[in-house]
């Protein structure tokens, strides 16, 4: 290519597409043809996109950098797919014509077999109507495949997985659930391959015959490998242990690396062959790790509103003694999309185990809008986050008081990036009864947070003026009434550190005392042994203090 | 003027020349000629000054500000000085030559009284070299009238006050204490017309035959008003309160109207005839104000070196009982051109007053390097800030330690810009022994602040190493002890926010906690009711918290 520039990026994400709609796929926005001439590739034009500028604080001349990036509602980049042929003479490319102006275009793109086109996925911007199409350099021309629509919004499930014939494999949320379809060449739907109350989460590949993907099991909290034959058959689940598997596949033989684990230690790695058949054990837990006091799980289910059953898992310590009483800690994340109750290892997470030891419970409980239930429990918080999900963990709330372990009267809540904004909502939509918060890199007001994810879930500020009012922790900030310590670092280019700092306005404006940490030079998620220590370190005391000394 | 930029400042100062050496005048850098035809007017060339980023976190979209502002050792804005003559056709300007780059042009310029001629003061980069000049349009010429220079630096005491002859009057600390002198058109000095160990601060004007000025009494911690005759005569004190007068002088009929206020109650407003005689009281104290329980105030000296005295001033409550212990909190400046301990009323400072309420003495003392006891008592602290000040703090508590009613266990120090940067180094470089701190506005390195201040005081940081490591609490982090609350605002544009941020991010790295308080659209001085009782109840709640509670 000889158009790119600063603000034009071909082949390459910018930072709204990589985080909202490019994240199994890094920063590449290209795919080469099967037969090598081709490269099929998306092109941004950020220029009409707003700038935020990020300061670094550490030089003696601070240095600046601008971010493109889109705020709900605002102008996003302009995309758009185009086909290169290599070779002599060849520098022509054709670009896709798009439905209608504002769109997306997903990131992943795959080839049909024969090298005639390439597929590519458009979603206009409300994300409640999506086309899967193809483009051709032969043809000249731009093709609709499949066009789907939801009143809530389609989640991006990847790109279409081409066969033989022309035909292809087909992620879809149709029936309430992601299950896997055999669309003809012409995009007709001819067969589903999986169905049921579960969900098909990641393709990873075809191979002799066979999809292998991985899904949930019947159980939502678990993950397994499975295949099924692309012409229709039995599934086949290849992972056995009741825990979850996260594999990396090799398309080449159709081997696979699986990480197998289960709630009470640590995975181990297996190699698999095609069929599922364990041919190695690759790596077992480090020989140490018994020697510690990791924590136990109970798993315990919470009922809201007629039907709806919520997964919780409660970290006790290994010398839990039902008859004390213990103060806990809700740590939450409860953003859509993502799911925390999972059936496996609870040793990932340092502060988690820090706070069991000592003696504090840990308490997560995965709301509606949190992935792996299908979308009608995901799509429960449509237009009102912070809202509904935080209805489900106030229930969990009620739920965990009535447990004779519990200490109803010490109950503390702390979360990271929309975890933190929960916690915000928490500590200030319903007062009274918390203990403490500790919020992490939160969002505080949806008219902060970028483009793509936000009106997926919330449309514009514009669109839904009561969703944004209801759903802000800063326009209420008057309400805090807990103890609370406010964590983010400067460098954040995903919710940037601005959020923290209207929010301090706020409390500042209404006489409420906080506690700050601010950490210069760090992003998002805080990395590195020093930051992350520091970190955890002030957390624990925080918490220790407010939550163990009785009050 | 035609040539004025975004860079180049044609009759108004930039950042650094307003608040180093301009903070008499406001922004304005011109005079006009007393016939009114000509103007004479500094330019200054930002262009090489490096630009600080200025972020306003309030917007949704973050607003940008670039700040030229060079720190110790950049490059400066380049100046010169111009005049020009106004009429028709006559749009030519003569501008002057300069003895050396890298040097600073004073703000305040004068003219002679037969507008032939412009004076203005060159000063060397390391400020301990002087020129006072005279620029014509007539001789096209820049004259030299007079040189000065000083082994530590020369305080830029305001322009030459020209008289009917050609001469003038001009202030000089070449005896150790600032004294007016009388000199002749070629700049000879003729006769000094004050002298003895106090000293001259401002020179209001001249009327009939006599210049009128603001001096310290023999107390240093008193201000009058005064005038002498120009040729040479007794010292005529105008007022008469043994306190402190600030005079707003006017130059048409040589009135003054002065506030005159003693330790104990607000100032009331006078006028006086020139020569000295009350005309009439303008303005008295509120009625209310007696209803109040103002502290009182104890004035205690300290010995410090075989024959240093330094000023004290503990603030007590109405009800001090000196049989009772008292916690106390250690109220600090401490930089060089300042004084804190005079004899006027303590109530300016809410802050103050609130400690006091609550049981909190307040101890002010005015270190070696402070303002008001002549150049030796200043100088002490050269190429030494943070050391030679803070021994001299550090004397001053081991003093309040002695005596009875001082509760020597719960000592806490308090401080905003230079006294925040007091507060960090007494806590860091002297820790043991303090309850907690709260630092306002830090400079916590002085790489970090401007060329003007900074280099005066300290050099560059190539040129003293020494004395920039060990006046830096940033590179000894490592040694705090006691519970800190630092406090800064975003929009600073005097001590960076960076200032705060690079001494949060030594903390985690050091594993040590903090309080912090981050204000969104606040400057160096925080503004406005809400900002400012905010910013005191946090104050009032930390020192209650650690200063009042049994240990």
């Amino acid at each position: 290519t000889w158009d790119g520039s600063a603000t034009v990026l071909n082949g390459k994400l910018d930072w709204v597409y990589w985080e909202e709609l490019g994240h199994r796929h890094g920063w590449r926005a290209f795919e080469w043809s099967p037969d090598g001439t081709q490269i099929a590739y998306l092109q941004l034009d950020q220029s009409a996109v707003p700038e935020v500028p990020l300061v670094d604080p550490m030089e003696t001349h601070p240095k600046l950098r601008m971010q493109r990036y889109p705020k709900s509602g605002d102008p996003n980049a302009s995309a758009s797919v185009h086909l290169v042929r290599l070779g002599p003479g060849s520098r022509g490319t054709v670009s896709a014509e798009l439905p209608a102006a504002g769109g997306y275009l997903a990131p992943a793109l795959s080839w049909s077999r024969d090298s005639r086109s390439a597929a590519f996925t458009w979603l206009s911007r409300s994300q409640r109507e999506l086309e899967l199409r193809t483009l051709s350099l032969e043809a000249d021309q731009c093709r609709t495949l499949l066009r789907e629509q939801d009143p809530h919004w389609l989640n991006h499930l990847g790109p279409a997985w081409f066969l033989p014939d022309g035909g292809f494999l087909w992620l879809s949320e149709r029936t309430g659930f992601a299950h896997l379809y055999r669309c003809g060449p012409d995009g007709t739907f001819q067969r589903a391959l999986t169905h049921g109350a579960w969900q098909v989460e990641e393709v990873h590949g075809i191979y002799d015959g066979y999809a292998y993907f991985t899904g949930t099991g019947v159980d939502a909290r678990e993950r397994h490998l499975y295949r099924v034959a692309v012409e229709g058959g039995d599934l086949q689940p290849l992972t056995r242990l009741a825990g979850v598997h996260a594999t990396r596949w090799q398309q080449e033989g159709g081997w696979s690396i699986v990480s197998a684990g289960q709630s009470d230690e640590p995975a181990s790695e297996l190699l698999l062959a095609p069929d599922g058949e364990e041919k190695a054990v690759l790596r077992e837990p480090d020989a140490g790790w018994r020697e510690y006091d990791w924590c136990r799980s109970l798993y315990l289910d919470v009922t809201v509103e007629p039907d709806t059953v919520l997964h919780g898992r409660m970290l006790v310590p290994t010398d839990f003694d039902r008859e004390q009483r213990y103060p806990v800690l809700v740590h939450v994340y409860g953003g859509p999309h993502a799911q925390t109750v999972r059936k496996n290892w609870s040793g990932g997470d340092p502060l988690d185990q820090l706070l069991v030891q000592a003696g504090i419970l840990v308490w997560k409980l995965d709301n509606r809008g949190s992935w792996g239930r299908g979308h009608a429990f995901e799509a429960a918080v449509d237009r009102r986050l912070g809202q509904v999900d935080l209805d489900d963990q106030l229930a969990g709330v009620r739920f965990i008081k009535t447990l004779p372990y519990v200490d109803p009267e010490h109950i503390g809540i702390t979360g990271w990036s929309y975890g933190g904004y929960m916690t915000l909502q928490a500590l200030i939509r319903a007062p009274g009864g918390w203990t403490c918060g500790v919020a992490g890199a939160p969002v505080v007001d949806w008219k902060l947070y970028d483009s793509i994810y936000t009106e997926r879930y919330m449309g514009t500020p514009e669109d839904n003026p009561e969703g944004y009012e209801a759903g802000s922790p800063l326009r209420a900030a008057a309400s805090l009434e807990a103890p609370l310590l406010l964590i983010h670092g400067t460098d954040d280019d995903n919710v940037h550190v601005q959020n923290t700092l209207q929010f301090v306005e706020a409390l500042s404006r209404h006489r409420k005392p906080y506690e700050l940490l601010i950490q210069p030079k760090q992003k998002h998620g805080f990395k590195g042994k020093e930051a992350r220590t520091y970190l955890h370190e002030r957390m624990l005391s925080f918490f220790t203090r407010h939550l163990l000394n009785p009050k």
